[in-house]
């Protein structure tokens, strides 16, 4: 099959034949890609940033954003049947662990993460496991629904952790209305009724977030956190949403955040500097969030069904994927790109 | 009456003669003072610390941890009587406003807190509000208790919320087993069964910690981090409750909690630095903690009824309310200061 | 001023000249009546059926569904201003006890019910507390939103309890799309992304809840209980929400809730018999609700200002007051009717 | 190997040999059984009460309670290794239903119940699945913790439901503190501060309730809901856990409920019959209650491992069941026998 595979960290990938995945093990499922999605962490992959964490031995396949129709199940599979239509949870997990009995497969003890820390799916096939397909009506096209595997599942899962504190009457702000918090717009509209207030750079970003939900839109012209102020009494928003988290957003995000209230923290690239003093004094929080649940994805893929939550995409042949990164590393991308082997 | 008043930052508050207050409005409620804590928070005001934030009008009475008994109540207060034992909620709260209608007294739109935005309890009498009196069994001695009303409130409001994540098989790690932390332990000791591991620098303090409740102590010896790590399987611990949060201990305490754990800050006077990427790669909150509500200091109160929390105090009169300032500077207190007008 | 006072029970009331009210108490609040909502409730105290819980002295004004202006405040009121617009919550709590503290307004030690325990709002003025009424952007106008004060805040109450078990993919059965039911359908389809279903026996209900937000409806046709089964792969509904709750509605509601859900009962006037064996063996909750706290009702205010929740309303001036009663009765009210005085 | 194995309903099951058990999944685990306990729904299988709900075919092996020793695992385990002492989960789940993967084992789409709704655990050797083995330390003996693996978790899972509602100053009443009770008492009191009060109408019961962490004993002589209203101030308590829920305890359970409290159904054989008037006036609610999930396992046992829940046993072996069993029946077993193949 082709496959798009690093060689070596700061060139591009290449698109190339390589052997077809095979069933290793009893929970072992192998899917037919229909649709990858290209993601910014794919940049910071080609970049070696996550080599540190993930020792990924080179060369492999890239794309942890993934969905497809099921090609070939192990033996202990019983919930999936060759030719259902899946999108999958980015990591596989054991099962079996105090965090996996608990639901939270993120936490896994011995996860893997495909496109990470072995091969992922811009390829042909991908081999995963049973536990990371979430079934999808048959009609879903998987190149419709890929980036919610990953984009999706990390916006909805931080806006779901967000709910209790989102009663009528709140305001949240999401800082950067792009792939994820585009997404994230979305799940607050269908699952909350509290003020959306979206802060971005960028005029377009605001635009589409007005007609995804946001109540008011607030342009990062550095004056953006006075702006919040003033639009919740001088107070700040009870939740900040930050896709950013980086390039001083970060310090953006948690000055607009209320007394008691909480910063929730998406994006990653800087550096978070508070004095203790300023925590204590307003009962601040600041709440981390890295992707989400099966149920999560399961949920996510719910409203994607109902149209509550819709995705922008721009199709690539598999053989382009060179063509989409640097797409996505210009700024050319708007919404998802998406490979289609 | 007499009163222990500032007069002007950086000098020593002044024992002095000054008129008894007086009701003003109908929830008012006059208390004779039976017991006024000594508090490292009176050490800061006097050095002006808190003069930005409370804008305080010098010459003002310190006490902000008081317990004692009504002398008399305003038309409006149907829930106390003249001589009732009382001890006193740190602020005065409205009421009125969406925090105070969902019991949350500590973030109420229009608070007054005595003995910090005006004069406090290190005197004959106070004034308070019928608000902010929690009701106790006639046979308590205020004096024994009186440091339940700041520093215990704070240990068990943090405490009280970390309750859920607490299950049998985790790890809560306090540190600081000085004033606050060593009724955090006791506390700790009787809502959950979770394991309690006590760090400090003060062996005497760990000895304690062992004897109220520690099942194990470690020495902040500069390998405290690496300690935790190692009792619990390399991961950190699921709670740690800062009492400390200055001096290294804040990112001592980031350090050693687990991922998808939660940081509990209580101290103050130091600083987090924290890449968003260890946020978020981990799934880590860092939580603030302010005093507590009123609900809390009722519960409080009722562990101490039961002898599930008990103080250890050395009493001073009003009169010597500049040594006992002085012995606590100079790290001479065991437990608490505890003023007896 | 003129007022509906009922003089002796199963009589209709009589609407006569009756002292205005007074302030008594320090946080008292007169108001002038804009809007009076005739609620089933009236005609159950007209029977009697709350003489023995509530003890009213007859001859007593009806009206527990009010809202208006602020005509006079105690000397104790510091959250209003005469001129206000403002709607009431239906109880007058102590905002000292356990439960004021925690916020659940509905459970007060000493709380007085206005319309039941006391003269209540159908009248020109009606004393009540400081504490009981939500101030409104002054273009309300108090006939619009009087029927939030009981049936929406209790609809509001019940939908908010449930807004954690009802993620997406999830199934809510709203049973009766009457007065409360139709403000609960519309709070479920702002604050949830459930799927929505709707029983009632009227199609004219069913038609209206359509419009509003019910992504199913069912007619209880006797066959209600298997339609539901039938939508929900034979296990039932996650959460029932049931508006009426007499009339076998209650054994019906129980039935088609499925294992690990949970049955709500907010109508009354029926009795569920259950097996002690089926509630352990499906884990099922059976789950009490009874209007609401004051933050609910400003909360569902909030709602009501976006235009996420609408009321259909039939005023009558005050002197008609038993023609509203007798439509009531007779199954004439389309929505809810208001008095006017 | 041996077993005791059901031939016919109302008859007395028979010891015989039965070939052992052989690995059929990747998932399957083969314990070699070290401890069975002897429950009062052995009893009510016999009489033939779970056939419908179970539809066992005859002959089976009883046995629902176990705890042993690995002797053998399907090619796909992962989590244990031959000669690992266990405690087995009493049901085996799927792991990919949505309950599974909120942790929710109980309501797994398709368990299967050993014991129940299949061979179970008194006999020589039991097939199980990896997912419902919880890994001991090797020092413990399985005959001294097996009563856990039913018992113990049903009574925990109720009382960890109810921490939220048990803060200090609160009271809960235990009725029963036979088998489960007995252990429930132990986790409220190791779980909670609320003041814990046992009701019985064993004398012998009550006293060992006073010993393991009861703070009241109140005889179940007919005066008993009275004599609870009288310890709450009349109101009756915020938490009621039934361990009876039959011949009137479950009538009595729901009336020393107090207004907003919670009553939690965890026996069975009655049925409850309440007015839905009753429910909403006080906004009290029913609560099932099922075995539990793996992690509650993994927590009780903690629990144990700590000493801060013990269980009093009496061991029998394997040959003796229909003893055990006679003796069961007869209210000859002072907390719980044990079958040691």
């Amino acid at each position: 099959m082709k496959a798009v595979r690093l060689h070596k960290f700061h060139t591009t990938p290449v698109v190339e034949e390589v052997p077809e995945p095979t069933i290793a093990g009893p929970l072992d499922v192998i899917v037919r890609i229909g649709g990858a999605g290209v993601c910014r962490t794919d940049l910071h992959i080609m970049e070696g940033q996550w080599d540190a964490a993930m020792g990924t031995p080179l060369p492999y396949i890239l794309g942890h954003e993934n969905a497809g129709w099921v090609e070939e199940v192990g033996p202990g599979v019983t919930n999936l049947a060759v030719g259902d239509t899946v999108i999958l949870h980015p990591v596989t997990s054991c099962g079996l662990c105090r965090a996996c009995r608990a639901g939270d497969d993120m936490h896994c003890d011995i996860s893997e993460f495909p496109g990470l820390s072995r091969d992922g799916g811009m390829a042909g096939y991908l081999r995963t496991s049973a536990r990371s397909c979430v079934k999808l009506d048959p009609k879903t096209q998987p190149k419709d629904v890929a980036a919610l595997a990953d984009a999706g599942i990390t916006a909805y899962h931080a806006v779901r952790k967000a709910i209790p504190l989102l009663y009528p009457g709140t305001t949240a702000v999401v800082i950067g209305a792009g792939g994820l918090g585009h997404i994230g717009i979305q799940c607050l509209s269908a699952l909350t009724a509290t003020r959306i207030v979206v802060v971005d750079k960028n005029p377009d970003a605001l635009k589409l977030a007005g007609q995804i939900g946001a109540d008011v839109t607030v342009v990062a012209d550095g004056k953006h956190v006075d702006a919040v102020k003033d639009l919740t009494g001088g107070a700040g928003a009870d939740v900040v949403l930050d896709f950013v988290a980086e390039q001083g957003a970060e310090m953006d995000g948690w000055n607009m955040t209320r007394p008691a209230g909480s910063y929730f923290v998406i994006g990653y690239g800087g550096t978070v500097h508070i004095p203790t003093l300023d925590i204590i004094s307003t009962e601040r929080n600041v709440i981390g969030n890295i992707v989400g649940t099966y149920n999560d994805l399961a949920e996510l893929m719910s409203l994607a069904q109902a149209g509550k939550v819709t995705l922008h995409t721009k199709t690539y042949p598999l053989d382009a994927a060179p063509d989409a990164l640097a797409d996505l590393d210009a700024g050319r991308v708007r919404g998802r790109a998406i490979l289609v082997p």
